[in-house]
């Protein structure tokens, strides 16, 4: 069982998101368990973080990667750090210059903007995707 | 007033999503009207999409945009085309090779293969931060 954990600023208020972050954590949970590190700000998103021996920043700068590369990446990643992984997304103005430059790795999720809303089904939804690509299952073709 | 039609297949059937369309439809009202024209299957898509001037498809490999410049692009289409854009989404398995291939225009949300109703969902945000980006809003930071 891997285990997932996601740092992110403010609660999902939103009752279709709440529902869709639902739907998808209920398709990963054979393989993937979801925590979310909900935080009210910026600096408290950075003490809490820092604990933790690595993560992975989400930035629309960063790199790109194709949902097989995503795949590849993340159980590469997996596998290295017993079956934990943790993302970060930032809040509305998106995550420090100064965090993502110490941040283990960034990695984006498309050159477009999302809302942080967004970006946690999007998240969700590319894990859900990444699994099925490493079972060879035809939810990818 | 801009029209945009949205070509796509298959309904929306979940309510999560549902609910999410209708919230970003409601937000644009003001300067952007939204139709969709939705079909079975890629043949009754690629019929229905030859009857217009111009189209976008969306396509993974395509050229990829920040918001800035999806806003940009997309408010020059509409200058030049009389306040009219159309979009093509695929199905499940995207769009034919040779279709993409006699679009006037293809664009990428993401490297990233999204599935085509979470490409709904961001295409109507994308289109709603292009708006708020050309009038110059906080929305977009």
């Amino acid at each position: 069982m891997y285990q997932v954990k996601i740092f992110t600023i403010g609660k999902t208020k939103e009752s279709w998101l709440q529902e869709a972050l639902r739907e998808y954590e209920k398709r990963l949970r054979p393989t993937m368990s979801i925590e979310w590190v909900i935080v009210k700000d910026n600096a408290q998103l950075i003490t809490q973080v820092s604990k933790e021996k690595a993560w992975i920043s989400l930035s629309p700068n960063a790199s790109l990667f194709t949902s097989e590369q995503f795949s590849g990446f993340i159980h590469h990643h997996l596998e290295k750090s017993g079956s934990r992984i943790c993302f970060v997304i930032g809040g509305a103005e998106g995550l420090p210059v100064d965090f993502l430059s110490k941040s283990p790795h960034c990695i984006s999720l498309s050159p477009l903007t999302f809302t942080h809303q967004i970006t946690r089904l999007v998240l969700l939804e590319q894990l859900y995707r990444a699994t099925e690509i490493a079972k060879g299952s035809h939810y990818h073709k």
